[in-house]
């Protein structure tokens, strides 16, 4: 088994439950379960989520992510006191999750305000192996006398979207005293979701059920003698379904079938299984480093991590929200992160889920074309946010605008069309790193066609060549501006491939091809200057600059607003994240290593990285750059998004783009893995901090481990590969090893490939 | 002003909040808000109503009263510390509702977890004279050094009523960055709700607004230096509206421009007008005690509090809910409570808000004679529980059995009749009161005549005499009897007084008043045996009876229902509460002394009393049977059923009706008070344990005030009265002091009205 790293919370602090609720949070990409403690906080934040079920809960209201009734909270009383960690004293702490086998655990003891001292301990996991699954165990020992304990647990269906209520309850039923039900219907009456419990206590006890308000609960009473440990054992297991074939009393009553027989396996049976699902992640996926810095392991431990539990590699017409399932940020809704962030982690580890991603945008290609019409071009325009329907959306308002007392339009579902170049460049990826011609078939040439139609439309014809107007970059803080280059530079990737691929695989459409012909050839590509700045649009070089510096020292928290409006910003050469350096990391062949690297220089002084997705991505063009410490100070960065020091920065749900950057940082940056040309490239160069670094590496038929360490790069390949390493293009197979200094020794000459054959 | 007492909340305890959030909440008959803290608690139930301001959330859920978007919260943070007490220690602690002026304040010196001391204080209103206002303060000084304080409050929409959401968020706005507005509407769009809010700090801050998730707030941060005082008002106006003639920015607009007005007087002003308002109330209602037990006094004038507080006398399209508005047991509904215990209170204090609470009836006939006509009767069948429609709303289910794992039928609305001639009761009772002729023409005759029709549809043709099956009286542990003593005497008087009042009136219908003297003439009403005793029923006899001490000493928890069936409880002589007793209290004309002595000897010891209306009926009963200290011990009961020391018996609101039986304890019991033969007769005899008893009346064009004390009566009348004291009749004019000797003294001969007139 490999040493997987484990999270943990450091202490109890009211301030930072939320922080601790998001970055612990279970889940198996079917499910997601915030890590809130069994007992309530006013300030704790509960939530649980089903990929892919979404609602509205009403007028003005946003489809959003269901927080589903709560299964986790625990009411503990002893001897009339009511446990909570906010009154007594904790006197031991320990709280963690075991990445390895996917198991939280919290240990306290607690003196209660009574002076009495007792030991509380808990366990929950969500099943890896049977995606509906959930167990959960609560110990308590009195340390000093015997106590009167009270239990009290359920499904608690008062759970809500910050009060709004997406589920009307059917019904809820207790079955043999032991198993509870809830039958819950969205209000729109498109899902139902059934929630089956199973309590046990290991000690005997005075235990009723009560169901009112929404809250179908058991209690348990009991005397627990001094030193004695009574254990609390709940398995739940949560469905749901749209299609409505099935009756929905068959449906729930299959559920109950379903976690009577969980039920009978008991925990410790349960966990075990989950366990080798997980041995099998890590054994997949797991990055290795050893660094001076023991967080840097835990980074990536907690990267797979949530990169496991964020996607629902079970259903293609579900994807990745913006926080995953751990939280109600951007109300579960899929961004462009999906594509540019986190599918390289799956393309490169698992394939099939990097399928079942574009799937999904394929699915919905629908809605896609039908904003593109509602807007008046053809093609599809795939929606800014979308969650299952593919529709847009984004939600029509934003903060409040303290001047005007109104709140602010939110313009990226109007205007922030990369996301359709995006999802194309996703395409060419997943056959590059595959080759799998018959998704590119049956799917990828049609979204191919259909955004490179887009394009074609959206183009203006003026100054004699084709303009792209009106649009918002990836740079958010720069809005409604014509020709940035992100776009247009993406679009006219998106065209030339759609072009190719269709020549490839004999679907060539003379009208499509001379369109697209036309379109690449008039399309304008902004240039660059003589300094090798691209201008990242019409206007921004003509735009002041200022001192961004006491902005950036705070970045991610968006301060430039609190001082300039946005109109102002808008205004200046000040950057949310930066465009043209996001191109050259996404089409690495189409500049030159001095262009990157003046982009880079002019542009990062410009950029706050106030977006989360910002500072990664500089971490990696910087490390292509060359300046490997730059990097890792960036991935460093990165890394403190969500796992740093601030309490609030993750309250509604994980960075899930963060986590995707954390892997990419590393393979893309430090291992210096890219594509180019449809070939795989590796340039590996280790921080300072680093001694080694291995990881495993899925490409085409062939399943790689690298090792990297200070003076070779061993590769092990189940079957033979060609890739190039450090510009120099060799067949791998077998168990090779690579001495850097036959390859970063220029002065030697020519390098040779030194590697032994031990296939 | 009168020396009117306050309500204290002895202390912080996690258990009793929500007890002391519903005992001391303030109201206004249009408003109610729970006295909840500022700050969160986790046990805490926030709720603000609005009188008559009812929707029903989604399938199989039932019309409530909303619980509106909150107001009141707010979250303190010095020096980081998040304000609770659950942490730190409270070193000082006052708090109280001031029934003078309707003032709920907090005083507290916390100790911070840190080790620094802080004063709060807050202080709170709502308005008795400007309907819609709420006013707030809370002030902080800091005692031992300078702190960086953050405020935050607001409108937080978040609120539900355990899950349910019934408000849409239409829009959020903020007016020269002093006022916030929320604009809400009903899921169902019939009504909108606005709620405008001012904030001011005494002291320069930082601030800013925000709104998210249903959350509108203004933060303020500010440095308090040591021994400085900084004080938060907020100033709130809450307005709703079901007729949408204006359209709803003007209506929004129009809350707007009043809430600035009232925001430019100040709290202080305020709560001046606001206590004029007040001091009304107590001069025309209060009932003063000289009790060796202060409580009692409390308790008075807590009854008269809610007794305000709960009624909508503004609004003759709403009623009084079971929980009035403090809370939100039984959905805010309207049940017979308004009627039997709530009425006499307004009828004999102000009469026209009586004469509105039957108008609520009578406009709610439509939905009545709807239920009728559905179950396949005449007339008008009152639903078992009332909101804003006048259709039937009670749930379909109750609490879950536990052996079946099902939820219960209720089978209140199905065969709870007695509420039809319980409204005819209080329709007589109001006339008899007021001599309202134009009431009785416009609504009285319909209602008493509708009413009628229906029992006389009801009855059943059976044993040569009609019966009337299938129902259940006011003892709710007695299901589905034929020929229950309260329902059939209680329909006799329903269609006895139609006829007398349609003839008084000459309203006479030949077929109608046919129909009525047969029906008078030939329905069962059970006879008294021998012993004077009146079978509730026609197989209550039968059954057999149990020692029922040991769930009498648990009276008010249903305790019963844990070791018996509900089918196993009908099975015996169990109550609830005593049907024949009640029926005693209602028609005392009706019984002779020694029939009323015989079935309180009777019931009693078979009545566990576990409804909160059946001590209180007993202790009239006792007192008009003579046993004064019998009473009294009811009445303790009665008052100690929200006022006890149960810290959860009124977590989700006060008991409505128990407010109205202390006062009817006190005026119809040891007063002696009743009207007989449509007259108005006393006779007071007080409790050992009190001194002195004074409490004004009004009866028809008069105002009174009688002072009972030891010896003698004083009667102050504003305009002459007959009255029949202890039995005799007498005339009273200006000031009259009747001593008990000549009353109650047979052995002197005929006794002799001694009072001097001083008019």
């Amino acid at each position: 088994m490999l040493n997987v790293s484990v999270l943990t919370d450091p202490g109890f602090c009211p301030h930072s439950l939320d922080k601790y609720g998001s970055i612990m949070a279970c889940g198996n990409g079917y499910m997601g379960i915030r890590a809130a403690h069994e007992e309530d906080y006013t300030r704790q934040t509960r939530g649980m989520y089903l990929a892919g079920l979404y609602h509205r809960a009403g007028r003005n209201e946003t489809t959003e992510l269901i927080n589903l009734p709560d299964i986790i909270g625990m009411d503990v009383e002893l001897d009339g006191v009511n446990f909570t960690l906010l009154s007594g004293d904790i006197l031991e702490w320990q709280r963690e999750l075991a990445f390895a086998n996917g198991e939280l655990r919290r240990s306290v003891v607690w003196r209660a305000p009574d002076g009495k001292r007792y030991r509380l301990e808990s366990r929950r996991f969500v099943s890896l192996d049977q995606l509906p699954l959930v167990a959960m165990q609560l110990s308590i020992t009195p340390l000093d006398a015997a106590t009167q304990a009270v239990l009290k647990t359920g499904i608690d269906a008062t759970q809500t979207n910050s009060g709004r209520q997406h589920l009307d309850e059917i019904s809820v039923r207790v079955f043999d005293q032991q198993y509870m039900q809830g039958v819950y219907e969205t209000q729109d009456r498109a899902s139902d979701v059934v929630i089956s419990a199973f309590c046990q206590l290991s000690a005997k006890s005075d235990s009723c059920f009560t169901a009112k308000n929404r809250r179908l609960s058991v209690h348990h009473s009991l005397t627990i003698a001094k030193g004695d440990t009574v254990t609390l054992e709940k398995i739940v297991w949560v469905t749901h379904r749209s299609d409505k074939a099935l009756s929905q009393a068959s449906f729930a009553h299959n559920a109950l079938a379903d976690l009577k027989v969980c039920a009978a396996r008991g925990y410790d049976a349960l966990l075990e299984s989950s366990s080798y699902a997980w041995k099998d992640v890590w054994r997949d996926a797991r990055v290795e480093v050893d660094s001076f810095d023991h967080q840097d392991q835990i980074a990536l431990d907690y990267a797979v991590w949530h990169l496991t539990a964020m996607t629902p590699a079970h259903d293609e017409r579900s994807s990745i929200a913006a926080k995953g399932l751990t939280g109600e940020g951007y109300k579960g809704h899929v961004f462009w992160d999906t594509e540019i962030f986190l599918l390289p982690f799956h393309l490169f580890t698992r394939p099939q889920t990097a399928r079942s991603l574009l799937r999904y945008r394929w699915l919905n290609l629908a809605g896609a074309r039908e904003k593109a019409r509602r807007n008046g071009w053809p093609g599809a325009l795939f929606p800014w946010e979308s969650a299952a329907s593919g529709q847009e959306e984004t939600p029509e308002f934003a903060a409040i605008n303290i001047r005007t007392g109104t709140r602010q339009k939110v313009a990226s579902a109007l205007a922030e069309h990369h996301i359709v170049a995006d999802i194309a460049w996703a395409v060419v990826a997943y056959w590059q790193a595959t080759h799998d011609d018959a998704f590119m078939r049956n799917e990828g040439l049609t979204l191919l066609m259909e955004t490179a139609t887009f394009w074609m439309g959206r183009a203006t014809e003026i100054n004699d060549r084709l303009e792209i107007h009106d649009v918002i970059g990836p740079d958010e803080y720069t809005e409604h501006v014509n020709n940035n280059a992100y776009t247009n530079y993406l679009a006219w990737h998106n065209v030339a491939c759609a072009r190719r691929f269709m020549a490839m695989f004999g679907r060539e459409d003379v009208g499509f091809t001379q369109n697209a012909t036309r379109f690449l050839t008039r399309l304008w590509l902004p240039e660059a200057g003589s300094d090798g700045v691209i201008p990242q649009d019409d206007t921004f070089m003509a735009k002041p600059a200022i001192d961004l510096s006491r902005y950036k020292a705070k970045a991610g928290k968006q301060t430039i607003l609190l001082d300039y409006s946005r109109a102002e910003v808008n205004d200046m050469q000040i950057l949310k994240q930066a465009d043209v350096v996001m191109l050259t990391y996404l089409l690495p062949e189409r500049f030159t290593p001095q262009q990157c690297a003046a982009n880079l220089a002019f542009y990062e002084p410009r950029t706050i990285h106030d977006s989360s997705l910002s500072k990664a991505i500089h971490g990696i063009v910087t490390a292509r750059c060359g300046d490997t410490e730059g990097a890792y100070a960036f991935w460093r960065d990165g890394v403190a998004i969500d796992l740093g020091d601030d309490p609030h920065s993750c309250d509604d749900g994980i960075h899930a783009a963060a986590t995707g950057a954390i892997w990419s940082g590393v393979i893309q940056g430090f291992a210096g893995m890219q594509i180019v040309e449809g070939e795989l490239h590796l340039s590996p160069r280790l921080p300072a901090h680093w001694r080694r670094l291995a990881f495993p590496l899925r490409w085409r038929n062939a399943t790689l481990r690298f090792t990297c360490e200070r003076e070779v790069l061993t590769i092990v390949t189940s079957a033979p590969v060609t890739l190039t390493l450090w510009g120099k293009t060799l067949r791998v197979s077998g168990h090779q090893v690579c001495a850097y200094k036959d390859f970063l020794a220029p002065i030697n000459g020519t390098a040779t490939t030194e590697g032994r054959h031990d296939a």
